[in-house]
């Protein structure tokens, strides 16, 4: 089993400086938002962003200081969304900590958000960082659209399984995407080669998505990760989506009943898990998965070799083997 | 007095194209999203802020596809920015209508005005309009800072009267400034010029707020609109900020305690309306509006005489002297 910690020391000096640069680029003169920001930093994530950022440019040529910025630039945006996914979801934690909208209520949580993206956009702008934006704002752009897809879709409780890829390309993969282009772009490299890495990081962000919705339905996570989640909000993934196809009609009707009007119990949640189990949903979302994953490690495999190359292998095999 | 009937046929023409582009550019390939949007053309307020962008750019140049492309980031942008307030404040109506949050919850405005901006950064980027990027880049950062910066000190009620110019110089003047200045820009003037344009624009953008935080006390405003707004939801704004500065240690901590306590009853918000009044707050406030109009048509003056300059003088005018 990968674990982050073999794939950081390789990149590790490079992480460091741009902690120290990120931290950096957040400062502001507003003392309520240094709080928050302080916050927002203690309570971030396993970085999987700039780390392929860096991995993607050093497959590809010498990191520099373009290679900083468009990990900075992806960072605050993913940093943003979190924070605007916090007034989205209503959540009230995340990663054990309380989500900001939850300690300084929404109006703070969107406009830490606006600042968090307005900080990364003058960031490039004032590098003439062009077509690292145009690669990010069109992230942002299918990220919302993917969203606001996924609410619609979810009031009609009614997904087709093509609906449901295009829903996580654009909420998911289309930012890991981003970040694999914009590393390559960094060093230099042409058209073909950024679209070529933006096409493996959108294989590997599909990948992504699919583990979550399985970690969702408690399958291959270790403890302590609440599962039912999508269930108890009315979203509707792959492995759900897939047992109501398999599923005669008086069969969907009353498990799109049960999620209707009932998603919060537990036991309708423990009901419509073994559903989902007994008609292959997870299976099927399973092989889904390791399916992209397959079609993101041929694409690599073409790159010359190095320990970035097998660094970013591992990485592939972190985001479908992780356990949280 | 002024209207903005009087001051449209300048730019007649452009505005018409204007909106059919614009339209043009909200559109998506999410349905919901789509309704929305359409929802919020309906709902659209004055339209200062693409008038100045043209009318800035014909008082210095001709009108050309930057221009265009200015007015529609600066208005994707606002529009952007008014559906974040709406979360941003809890308001559950804006200009008659309900706001999107009311019809659609918090988390579909959030995802709304997100897409709209990338829609503008997109727009620009694609088009290469990187000086225009920056100053937009800019406006938003102040514009989120400000606003934080005011429920810093809300929640403090304790604030200088620079302080109180600090907010409204970032929350609203900033963007005032950027589209006076974005035009100049789009007609190719020098570095010299769209300064001295974001400057006008500052200058009238603090008096636009000015007037607006005046409207909030009845002063000069016609019937229907809602007074005591600021109060309620524990805003200080200049009139308030001056009459406590010219109290009594004694009648400054009773009117914050109402303030902090009571702030919502009808008899209270009368009872520091009188407070502001008697103590000359209101005249205080609206002489200080003036000082920055009469400011703002110093430096216009400079500039050489066709339709649009005086055009763009009854702007100045209408911002002061509007009833709502």
């Amino acid at each position: 089993m990968v674990t982050l910690d073999e794939i950081r020391p390789v990149i590790g000096k490079e992480l460091d400086e741009f902690e120290l640069r990120f931290k950096d680029s957040m400062k502001s003169n507003v003392p309520l938002l240094d709080k928050i920001t302080y916050y927002l930093i203690k309570r971030r994530g396993k970085q999987i962003r700039p780390m392929l950022v860096f991995l993607s440019a050093g497959l590809n040529g010498k990191m520099n200081d373009s290679t900083y910025r468009a990990a900075a630039l992806i960072e605050l945006l993913h940093t943003a969304t979190l924070v605007h996914d916090d007034v989205v979801d209503e959540t009230y934690r995340r990663r054990g900590f309380f989500s900001i909208n939850a300690l300084w209520k929404n109006k703070v949580a969107v406009l830490v958000g606006d600042y968090l993206l307005s900080r990364g956009l003058l960031l490039a702008v004032s590098n003439k960082e062009f077509q690292l934006l145009e690669i990010v704002s069109k992230a942002v752009q299918k990220m919302s659209e993917g969203e606001l897809l996924q609410i619609e879709k979810t009031r009609k409780l009614n997904i087709a399984e093509e609906e449901y890829y295009e829903i996580i390309a654009c909420k998911t993969a289309s930012l890991v995407a981003a970040c694999c282009a914009s590393g390559a772009l960094s060093v230099g490299m042409s058209e073909d080669v950024v679209k070529k890495m933006w096409e493996i990081g959108e294989l590997m962000g599909m990948a992504f998505q699919l583990k979550d919705d399985l970690l969702d339905y408690g399958s291959g996570q270790d403890i302590g990760k609440p599962i039912g989640t999508d269930i108890k909000e009315k979203k509707m993934s792959l492995p759900l989506i897939y047992a109501l196809k398999e599923s005669s009609y008086f069969e969907k009707k009353r498990i799109i009943n049960m999620i209707k009007n009932q998603s919060k119990e537990p036991e309708i949640i423990e009901e419509i898990f073994n559903f989902v189990k007994d008609k292959g949903g997870l299976e099927y979302a399973k092989k889904t998965m390791l399916d992209y994953r397959e079609k993101a490690k041929v694409m690599l495999s073409d790159m010359p070799e190095s320990q970035y190359k097998s660094a970013f292998m591992n990485v592939i095999e972190f985001v479908t083997e992780r356990k949280n």
